[in-house]
């Protein structure tokens, strides 16, 4: 069979890590990468000699209004523009900033070619809102089709794997967001908790994923980097034991179950720890979830867990291609598939 | 009526509070205060010729082992010794170092002199283990009474106000907390979350002075300096609405209901806002409650609340005082008497 | 004597500060402030009583564009527009934001105002660019002044402490700054340390008002809130010991030497420290220099300071009010009376 | 040649890069490493199956006191004990917490073997207080070195490179510090600037390094975790324009040259860079030098520099192993033969 054709927009945070991802899956061919500016993750990619015009993974595009001569200058090979990388692939990619998706989606109609979006864009942009373990089903055939975002991603995650072993009525969740990622300048917090009015996006947006489950939330912002906590409040249709639910999230395999006795004190020991794995950029594509956060208080059980912001969206993004290309159609072969070429659940 | 005399052992962050609050009440006399250092809270004071040996309101005393060659060199009058100091009140305010309490009690107990401690101490140290909102009248009479801390005492401030109207079964709480306080270099935490094992001691510490109500929660470290941020969420008896919850609120002296679109943004919102209050060192004895962050899920309603971690005990202590020595014997008058004379609820 | 009357425009970090300086002015008299807005602090202000239409001192003006309604809504009372306000006093002090004060100055000219600027404007809106302690008899008599930056200021004071005893030839400065004050949510930097191109604005500034120094500096954002702090690198003409040094910046009102060995840790300790005294907001006027980071390399003297950046510009605009006014024609006279009523060097 | 085989004491955030580092090169082996917890790092090594008794890289040997039960827990296969390690090595690298060093010492002296301490141990640790660069030849066929500390190491670096070019007379420093490493939750920060007494130890171990240069220097503790940086003044025997300093800089292997330009804006940009060059554990050897920092002012340079302070030793260190066992006699061979296996300079 041959392999599925993907491109992808906006070589920022989160596209750099889905083009790492798509070289990784053995039936996925990275075409190319599109942005606009020499970043220093594309300065970066060039140092290392990744970026070719003929075979080389990291073919590099430019979108309209790029700054062609400032790639010259710092001899960074172009391959193309952004209309040509989307006419060689079966399925892009959209990691443009928020906003440009919805533009870039008129070149994908015109040239007939799928879509995946990531959460900054409207849900309008999408035919599906799409989670790989949540409603896969949804996506299968789809044309375009947008991922939740990171935090939502991870939370769903586990509310979805307590919700198939014992029915999830109601959550009320507290985000307890990280404010900018590591090297990030433009968007920082000294000092201060700020609050969002609730109830947050995220809760929303777990409700239009799985529609039979109340939710609700506060989004406090932080001023760290390395990943948010979520404490998730929930109600079973009967009652969920800590034993109960730690069970089912021991055998997700995106979901990686630690404590404190080991030596996960925070967020940052989750990150050192991807780090000493020797993970590409640090970075993890499983939530953490504190074996010692678990509590239970009357019907409800709460818990706590870590979402590493930069890369947890990657596997359900890969799911998606899976699911819109019709290369799977169910979310078990599905996600099996990417969890094998991303090395997803090898320490369970 | 004669003043009811009062001294504070400890003139750290809640010790320095705990004065200037006694020294408010028109019907208590601050006798004095002892440490054992000439730290900057006591040079500050001194440089504001504050202490003085005759009449002058923060007579110093000196515990145990005190330096006091120190306080010479810096010109500090010294008016005697802690034991002198236990010998002229009816009340000692205990805020020394967490388990330094316990050591005092003990010459509290020979001086036949009634003794508040603050949260660090253990629950044994005290006869009751005290709120002025929900438990005034266990702690009418007694010798030895232990405040809750910092988030337990202004959690159970809204739990309470809920309670009363509504009736509370269940709560589940996350604590923001901030790691340090303004001036503080030994305990910060630098761009990591930090997990405690749940549940918090909060949860358990609000069980024993709320007996009829189940709590559970967990509690994340955050490196920031202005005030803890708590999410509640809380199942009534019957159903709260959000306009329910919020009336009571609003009515509650010690809460402050404020909201994102007047410009309180987080808990760094609330520090300025008792700046420019000209409120002494920028304090507030009331919590904040953010109407914005009130939301409900089912049959349960869900707010976030901003503990000021530096002053937010000073009313419940004094209140402990009129409790302690029967100056009021009801809740309702004792907790008035101290909101009057440290001017809470002039803004209702 | 009559008063001089005084107007504040823009009643934000700096103009609410100096709004408190003039009024405690002796021989001022604060007509009033404008702004546009019903911000925190204006808030503050009227919880507090303070805003009213006969005498109270803190008279509110609305700016053109201003929404009276939101005003209205909140109960504030408005005395009357910006440029009734501009057409009672003899000086407006304008701390509206970066920009905005060109604009207001062709009111003030229009009304034969004088106008003292902030740091934020650019040095073409004034006939002199000022500091109190360094050039004030070039302010005198005229009409629109411009005050340094809170990072030059404190700097001056410094150098020019040093240059009037000993002659300071070269200096190279190392600003270690504060990115953000306490509340703010829009400018924050996380876990990063920022670097600006050199040299720095403050060493070019520097060289502005002390033209016969050489001076060049590296400026490095940092995520705090409590003052920043320098290093500075100086040549005098002769070798200035750290003995020298020292007794001169003792000698200073505005400089308050303090030690590592009392307590001064860092900037927070000084924060503190203006907290414990009492001090409205823990504002401080006083720069801090350590006494334990004085030290000699060759014929060169290095020192740390601290810049409490919300406060520190206040005394050199009172200074300015003085010379522009010729209450008083000399360094000596204008700076202190400023010192005499904003209580600066008591402690010496 | 027979391989130099190296074990290293100490697998902690400095050792596990010195591992790493002496696996890399291919004149050496890499005999086991040392520790007596499982950490989380070594955890990680042992989920990546990097950890056998039989010629897997990184076997694992246990100190006096390790609790061996703990590692057969988590099924961790351990190779022997710390003095088995000894007694297989012809150099041990100490990266043991401060002061463990010392007492180590005592082990190798007995058996024989050569060591190389880190900057925590006193300089009597060692016969040679050492760098790769600046003093190269002083650590030939000795038996005990000791590296300098992160700081000393970068900044010796580009002083060094001036000083062989152009002769440096004098320095004074400004070291903004990063407070902790990221994962490090015992020794942060929170909000405040932390200054030490003066001068910096840095500046004095500079002196023992170059004793002709005169040095001193301020150091300032920030709550980050992205690396140091270094602002230092340079006096030249003759004047260094900046064109000249920047050719030299340009031309040293471990100095990386970035701009703000570029998109180099602070310590958190060289990190993420790191992280893109997929760079194991987003690690970097080499120091940053921006060139937009670099100013002069009278006959002095002034420049700023980013120091990596997990990894900027690894390389000295591993020049300190030439250098004691000779495999390299001169400074200029022993640096580029670890350069080369470190893919140090790739990028000139």
């Amino acid at each position: 069979m041959a392999k599925i054709k993907v491109g992808v927009a906006g070589y920022g945070t989160i596209g750099q890590r889905l083009a790492d991802g798509v070289a990784m899956q053995g039936d996925m061919e990275l075409v190319g990468v599109a942005d606009m500016m020499p970043t220093l993750s594309i300065q970066a990619l060039n140092e290392n000699g990744m970026i070719g015009a003929n075979g080389v993974k990291y073919n590099l595009y430019l979108v309209e209004g790029a700054d062609k001569a400032a790639f010259d200058k710092k001899r960074i090979p172009v391959a193309g523009t952004f209309e040509e990388l989307v006419g060689k692939v079966d399925v892009m990619l959209d990691s443009a900033p928020a906003g440009v998706g919805a533009k870039n989606k008129e070149i994908y109609k015109k040239m007939g070619v799928k879509a995946i979006f990531q959460g900054g864009e409207k849900n309008s942009v999408a035919d599906v809102f799409f989670h790989g373990y949540a409603n896969y089903e949804k996506g299968v055939g789809q044309s375009y089709l947008k991922l939740t975002s990171c935090n939502t991603t991870g939370l769903i995650r586990s509310v979805d794997c307590l919700d198939r072993a014992f029915g999830i009525e109601r959550v009320a969740i507290t985000i307890i967001r990280r404010v900018a990622d590591p090297g990030d300048y433009h968007r920082g917090l000294t000092n201060a908790l700020q609050i969002d009015k609730a109830p947050s996006h995220q809760a929303v947006d777990l409700m239009t994923i799985m529609p039979h489950v109340d939710a609700t939330g506060i989004l406090v912002h932080t001023p760290v980097t390395h990943g948010h906590i979520i404490t998730v409040v929930a109600k079973g249709k009967k009652k969920v034991t800590k034993e109960m639910a730690l069970a089912e999230f021991q055998k997700h395999p995106r979901i990686r179950v630690v404590s404190i006795d080991e030596g996960f004190k925070g967020n940052a020991s989750l990150f050192k720890y991807a780090r000493d794995l020797g993970n590409r950029r640090g970075d993890m594509y499983e939530i953490g979830l504190w074996e010692d956060s678990i509590v239970e208080t009357g019907d409800e059980i709460m818990y706590a867990i870590n979402i590493p912001q930069e890369s947890v969206t990657i596997p359900e993004t890969i799911d998606a291609i899976r699911a819109a290309t019709e290369m799977q159609t169910t979310r078990e072969e599905g996600t099996a598939e990417t969890n094998k070429y991303l090395g997803i659940g090898k320490f369970k």
